[in-house]
Parts: structure tokens; sequence; C-alpha cells
């Protein structure tokens, strides 16, 4: 069986996307998780171009990775230089990892309006570069940037390139779609010329994803012989990003019986896809094949009554093998069956028959109408539950709140103060509180009366605040859907409030997480 | 030269996609658009199993379409029925459509598990279905359901039910990857079978994007022969999409020399690609392969002075041939010629050495630094440099105001009061006003306020409000971007405003926009 081993280089090549970048902390974060991932190579940045990405190399080298090796990229030493000189390949040295992946110019344009320098003395840039790091690293790569449009303006010139960096000791050779245009039967084809000319030579591939094929080039590439795999998590990169790993690895272990992780490690990847996301602070979408909420989403009414009678018919994988799950949607649809399968969602064994969680249920799909949505605030689903269940208990009670946000003049920004009016117990308690906006205001008014009764809301936090905007042309009367997510020292929850008014829907949204600390806290008292 | 013809399916498998759905009357617009976009076929509906496509088909029949026929969607009659009795059949020749698409079943499990019948019974379905419908329609489409699957499964039985279809008058042959799940390998090789069992029959190709292979699979089909691709908008439809029409018109228009759409349709690319997303109200993927905001976006300095000095040395298309353009990220980068090509980003042509448009674009750079951006905000751009280049005029200055968001009890919404005092001209004007949350309040007491300054503000409304919290783990303190889009009569534009204080945010956005709308009047008094 054919080994193929991945190399990350989410780090470095993703860090190129627009609007992503990874602090010191995150990338160190990610890379652990990528070790305990069983991905073959990291590659941790260039440490020629970037300082930050120097400071990376020194502090992963104080854990002890399982499963990864690190590796640092960078150019073909400056052609006005000789490699001794170059500050460039000095600085990969002194990243001491054990891998080096060293890229030079394949395509004769780059090489004389980029580089502007001759075909020759290219090539022997690219010599002399990996000559040089060749005795002092254990493992040396060579990418052959703009590969295959190098190949196709002058396939002997691209050829020489190759040839070149084996005759210095590359142990590899990735061939790149930089610009990410070209097509699978154009990396099929290439690719069987390279192997023609390099018979015994180990081959990699690493293409992006601008004509919408990084995936298929880079399986196809597999299918001509490669044993290495470039690209990043979630396909982050460059203008339309890096080949997807999160969509390559399945391919390679379901479909094409190339087990390049195990199958332990494979349930991982939705998880580790999330929390390069989150890291990064972006929005995850839905429908990402494998690892996406939608993945394996079914809507349609014949899809879903097939589905549950064997997963097969509309499923292409089970879900679990990577780490995600069925999901079943109500819209549009009704009837118990839907909705007994709905409240399995969440976790819900209920009996058909049962009055008081099929009235549950028909909040549910009410609320869902208004626009509530409880995928993202498990804490308020399950309050919901308690609450028609009759074994919900009021910690406070509302008597009333105002809050003012009031702005002086054009150049200041506003005040915001927010006074409550809330019944703990017997007691009433009538407090005030400033803020940076008239949400934070009132989050701050409503911590400072209630603490002082619930002394564990010390402990709790809000990790984050999103609004989203509902459909509906009305402009600013339209009607909002506020998620918080809060977290104390041992968990995360999140909730969730619908209405026209911003403040409101914040309101519902804190209310119910500081319910639910406390609802859990009473929970863990009884058990312990 | 091969000939391809692209049918679209958004508004029948791609309103299977969780969270996107279309009222009829988006369903009519976006229609329109494929029809001016050229798209040969426009899948409308299954109007047996929904009432709203009936609808659709009753009212795309008023307008007199240039470029597209349009299809209507149905399945083989029920097996306990006979197709003159069917309804789903009665209801398909009722749509009046010149195309009739009929899907069948293709692979065993299906037909015993989801249909319930025999594997000969299906064969009559087919058959008969298509039979029925044949003397009624002027095109007749069979799209054959998981077909690759059904081949891997029993070849035979797949290829028999072609035969069926074929023999009924069907006039091509859709072999589906319903479930997505197949490689491009696998497409090819199956498509070779079909092709050897029927040399003369025109294919077609309809596949998802499970294995995040639907453009690949789809252009392979076309490799081997396909005539008609079926696919969407942006690839929306269930769980992980169908195959991306944005991403194979293009391969196929400008990597393949099949001109299935005009070179100047094509540039309407990336317009018709938003407009979808905007009447759906889905965020756009800025990675998006061809038509998204990233996709031709350069940010590594070595990338940048490349691609100016030749385009070709990093983007494997020209952006204008889909109808987007090249940008130039500012991040990590800096220096005069940066921000000249920055600021001609915007539009804005300036001499390296003019002082003036030297500092706008530093005030430019700091905004987008909290959070500011521009690129859905040309109002306020405009303004910005107005004001800057002392252009600007004012057209009311405010005193000051103050918005009161009081709960009565917890049972009632809140009630929102905002007061408002601003000086226009001499005059001072103080007013107040309700409304549906605290931003609607003040926008309504600043129209208010200026409406009887200023009467032509009466025709300006806003069409979207949106709100984005920017990144950072602040809880309710988190800084907030607010996206205004206004339009009166003649125009549309859009404004922004940051600030920790959602209310502030939404006043900056809604200042903007109403300046913009005097600002827009008073130079079309100057010209007429």
């Amino acid at each position: 069986m054919q080994e193929v081993r991945i190399y990350d280089t989410t780090l470095r090549d993703g860090t190129q996307a627009e609007d992503f970048s990874l602090s010191l902390e995150d990338k160190i974060r990610i890379a652990l998780k990528l070790d305990d991932l069983g991905i073959h190579y990291v590659e941790g940045g260039w440490p020629g171009s970037n300082p930050k990405d120097v400071g990376f190399f020194e502090e992963i080298r104080k854990y002890e990775l399982k499963q990864t090796q690190i590796a640092a990229f960078g150019a073909t030493h400056h052609p006005k230089k000789t490699a001794e000189a170059d500050e460039n390949l000095r600085a990969l040295l002194a990243a001491k990892t054990p891998v080096v992946t060293l890229f030079g110019k394949s395509w004769t344009i780059h090489v004389r309006e980029a580089l502007h320098t001759t075909l020759n003395h290219n090539l022997q840039l690219i010599h002399d570069s990996l000559a040089y790091l060749r005795p002092h690293v254990k493992t040396l790569f060579y990418d052959a940037e703009h590969f295959f449009d190098g190949f196709k303006e002058e396939p002997e010139y691209a050829l020489s390139t190759l040839a070149k960096a084996l005759e210095a000791g590359a142990e590899c050779l990735i061939l790149c779609d930089t610009n990410g245009g070209n097509l699978p039967t154009t990396i099929r084809e290439i690719m069987q010329s390279v192997r023609e000319r390099f018979p015994s030579a180990p081959l990699g591939i690493h293409v992006h994803n601008d004509g919408d094929l990084a995936v298929a080039n880079s399986i196809t590439a597999v299918e001509m012989g490669a044993v290495q795999v470039q690209g990043t998590i979630n396909g982050v990169g460059e203008r339309c990003g890096n080949a997807n790993l999160c969509s390559i690895i399945p391919n390679l272990c379901l479909k094409m019986n190339i087990p390049c992780l195990s199958s332990e490690n494979l349930k991982k990847l939705r998880s580790i896809s999330r929390f390069v996301l989150e890291l990064a602070n972006i929005p995850p979408s839905r429908y990402q094949p494998y690892v996406g909420r939608s993945a394996f989403a079914h809507k349609g009414g014949v899809h879903i009554s097939a589905v549950e009678k064997n997963p097969l018919t509309y499923e292409h994988i089970s879900p679990e093998l990577v780490g995600n799950r069925r999901r079943i949607l109500v819209s549009d649809l009704s009837g118990r069956a839907t909705i007994k399968r709905k409240a399995e969602d969440y976790g819900l064994h209920l009996d058909k028959s049962d009055p008081v969680a099929m009235q549950v249920l028909e909040e549910l799909k009410d609320l869902e109408n208004q626009g509530f949505q409880f995928e993202a605030a498990e804490a308020s689903f399950e309050l919901l539950v308690n609450r028609a269940m009759g074994k919900s208990k009021r910690y406070f009670e509302l008597v009333g709140f105002r809050v003012i946000d009031q702005k002086m003049d054009e150049h200041n920004e506003p005040v915001a103060e927010a006074t409550i009016l809330v019944k703990v117990g017997g007691h009433m308690e009538h407090t005030a509180a400033l803020g940076l906006g008239p949400v934070n205001a009132l989050d701050n008014a409503l911590r400072k009366a209630l603490e002082k009764f619930y002394p564990e809301l010390k402990d709790m936090e809000l990790s984050d605040y999103k609004v989203r905007v509902l459909p509906g042309k009305e402009g600013t009367a339209a009607r909002v859907r506020v998620l918080i997510e809060s977290h104390d020292t041992s968990d995360h929850w999140g909730t969730v409030g619908v209405s026209h008014d911003i403040i409101e829907a914040s309101w519902q949204a804190l209310v119910d997480s500081i319910n639910y600390k406390m609802y859990k806290s009473e929970k863990h008292h009884r058990k312990s």
C-alpha cells in the first residue's frame, strides 16, 4: 500500500489568507493539536521573512512532540549573495528544526521577472542553497514553486530545476501549483512526465484552490504516486486558499484506502477544524465537506425517511468517522415522528405520547420560527425543557431595568448607564452600573445586583458575544439574535435571545446564562 | 468544439441547503438574472412536492425570457399507481414548462428500501412515466439518481435503467452522484462504461460536494463527453452543496476552451453570485474561487511586487474576466507605494507627493485598524475623503442624544425612547421618538428632527442593517461594526460605524447615511 505523509502549512502558508492571523500562542496551540492528530510534518513559519516565526521555533522546541516533525520554510539564497552569506538560509538553520523545506523557482518568467537573474544562475541557486543546508539538517525537502505553470512554459527547464534539487540532496520534490489554476488532467499529465524523468524520486504535491480543484488536484497527484501532500486545516491560505486537509485526509483514508491517519485520530478531524477557526475567530462554513455542521444534515422529507431506514442511502460515509454527526432539520416539515427525531438531536429521549414533552417541542418549533436557534445555545435549551417540565427554579425575578445611553456632543463617545431592580428571595436589590455600551452596562448592573446573593457568579465570565440581524428588510427595526458564550473554571455554555430590541435580546441571553450557571452549581452541590 | 449546456438548479436542489430559503419573489428575480447570464436551463422547482413551486411556474410564464428555458422537476410515478393517475406527473405537465426533468432510481438499495418495489417494476416506472410525459413536453430529460453508487453496486441494473429512459424518449441522461462521495477517477471509469453501452446518447452530470470534489467531478464528466452540467450558484445545496456553477463555468470557458457562456456574460458572474447570497441573506465566503472578495487579493510582499510587474505571476486568470478585481492588502505592509495602490483600490488617483491625499490615506489605515471596513460602505469613504480635503459641508450638528430602553417587568418587551437635540443652521431642534429597540428609536428621532429642514430625506429608506462583533474576547464589551444600507428612488449606498457601544456605532452609520443623501441631492441640484 502506498504510504502518504501529510504536511501541514496552516501556520505558514495558511496565514497568508486575508483576515486570518494567528498569535504566537495560537500557533503553538495549533501545532500541539496537529501533533495530537498525527500530522507528520508541521511547517511553522518562514524564519527569514518574519520575526514572529523565529519566536515560534524557539518556543515549540520546549515541547516533546509525539508524532509531528516541525519544518522551517525558506527561499533559495539571494542572487547577489553566496549561500554562506545569506541571512535567510542562516535563519533556517537557526530555527533548529528536524525538517527544512526550501523553495526555488521553476518558471522562467519568475526567474527573469521576480528574481531578476538568468536561468542558469537560478539552477545554481537551487543547488548551492540545498547543498549548503544538507549537512546540517536531518530532513530536507524541496518545494518547486509554480512547477506546473513552469512546466507548461518550458518543460525542460522545469525538469532541470528538479534535477538540481535531487543532486544537492533534497529528499522529496514537492511540485507546487502556486497560482492554483491547473486542472486535474494537467496535474496528471505533468506528473507522468516527471515520473518518467525521475523514476525513483519521492514526489509531493502543494496546490492552491483558485480553480476550486485543490482537493481533486491533490488526490490526483497521490494517484500518480505522490507520497507527501501539503495543505492547511480548512483550506485557509492566500486568495482562495490552499488544499484543504480536512477533505483530503478523509478522502485518502476512507475512499482511497490510504490510511495516512489512524481511524482513532481521524475522529478528531471536526474538532481540530473548529479549533483553528475559533482561534482565528473565523465563522465556520456550515457546508464544509466532512466537518461542517450541515455536512450530514437532512432536510427533504424523502431523504429523511430513507436515511432513517438505511444511512447509506443518503450519506457517503458514516459521520462519526470524522467526528461529525447526523442532523435532522425540522424546517418545512412536521409530524410527531420528525419532532421525536429533533428531540433526539438535542439528546432528549421521549415517548411520542408524552404530552409534556410534546409541549416542549411545540414551543421549540415556535421559538425556532421566531429566529431562535438552539444548536449553539444548549444551555438555553436545557432551561427551556426544565421550565416546561415544571422543574425549573427561579433564582431571581426582574422588577425592571432601564438603560440610558447618552451622548453629550459630537466628538465624545456616549456614556452608557444601566439601573436594575431585581427581587432575590424576599429581598429587593436596586443597583446601577456604567459600561462600554448599553449591553455591557446592563451586564455589569445585573452581576452587581446578584453577586452578593450568589457569590459563585464571580467565577463566571462571558467569553463571546455575537449579534446576527435576522432576515427581513426592516432597516434598524429588524430582529436580532444574540448568542452569548460563557464559561467558568470547568465548563463552557451558550445561550440565546431574540428581539427587535438588541438590549432585550441580550438580556434574555444574559439571564439564561446566569440561570444556567446557578442551576449547574446546584446540581453539582446535590451530587457532592 | 464540444458544446456544453448549463442547467441551474439553485431554485430547486439549492433550496435543500440548510439556512437557505427563497421566497417566490426571490425565485423569480433569480430566474431573470440567470436568463440574463445566459444559463441554458433553469430548474424552477418540484411542483408535485411543493405548492410554492406551483406559484413560481405560474408567475414565470408572464415573463419573456431571452436565453433560458425553464424546467420543472419531478419523480417517476408512484409504484402503486399508473402514470395516468399520478398527481405528481400531472403537476409536472400543469407547470407548462418547455423542459421537464424526471428522476428515477438507479441503485438497487433505493429501489428496494426507499421505493419498496421490485427491480423490474422500477424499470417499468421509469419507462411509463417518461412515455406518459413524452408527447406533452418539448424537451424531456432523465436524472438517474444515485447513478454512480448504483453502478458500483450492480452495473448491469444501473445501465438498464438508462436503457429504459432512452427507449421512452429521454433526450439527455443525467448521471447523478446524489450522495456526493465519489472520486473523479470513479466518475471517469463509470462514464467510460456508459459511453461504451450507449455510444450516441447525450449525457449530463449532476453531482454533490460531500467529498469536496464536485467541481472536479463535473469537469471530469465533461472531459468524458457530458454535454449538460447541472449545478447551483455558489454551490448551495443539501448537506455540503451541489456542484458550484460559479467555479465550473469559468473552468469550462477559460481553462477548457468550452465557451458555455459568452465572455460578455461571464463578466456578470461575480455580481450574480452576490445577488443570490444577498437575497438569501447568507454572508459570502471571501475565499470563494473566482468570485470571492479575496480571490485576487495579494498580501505577501513578494507576491505584491511580482504581481505588479506581471499579473500572470500570481494570478491564474485576469480577475475582470469574471467581474472580479485585484486587491492589494495593506495589513502588515506599509510604504507609500502600497498606500498609493490602496488608494487606487478605492478609485482615488493621487500623486504620491500630494500631502492631503497622503493624510486621507493615513486616516483610512488608522480607521481600518480600528475595525472600519469601507468595501461595503463607499458612501462613508467618499465623505471621509471630502472631509479631509476640506470639501465637506455640515448639514446639521449634534448637541446631544439620549436613548432610554426600559423594561417594566419580566414578561413585556422593553420600551425604547430616544431624545435628540440638533442644530440646523441657527435653529435648535429638540425631538423625541419611540422605536422597536434603541437603534430604531434613535433613527426615528433623528429623521423627525431633520425632515422639516430637509424634506428630501423622506424618500430615503434604510434597506439593511448589519451588526458584526469584532474579533476579541471581551464578552458584552466587545467592539461592534454596524453597516447600514440605504436607498432612495435612484440609488443605493452603504455606510459604516464602529464602537464598543452599538448605539454609537449605529449613530455613526446613520449620520453618514443622511449626510451622503444630502450631499448627493446637492450635487444633483448643482448639475441640473
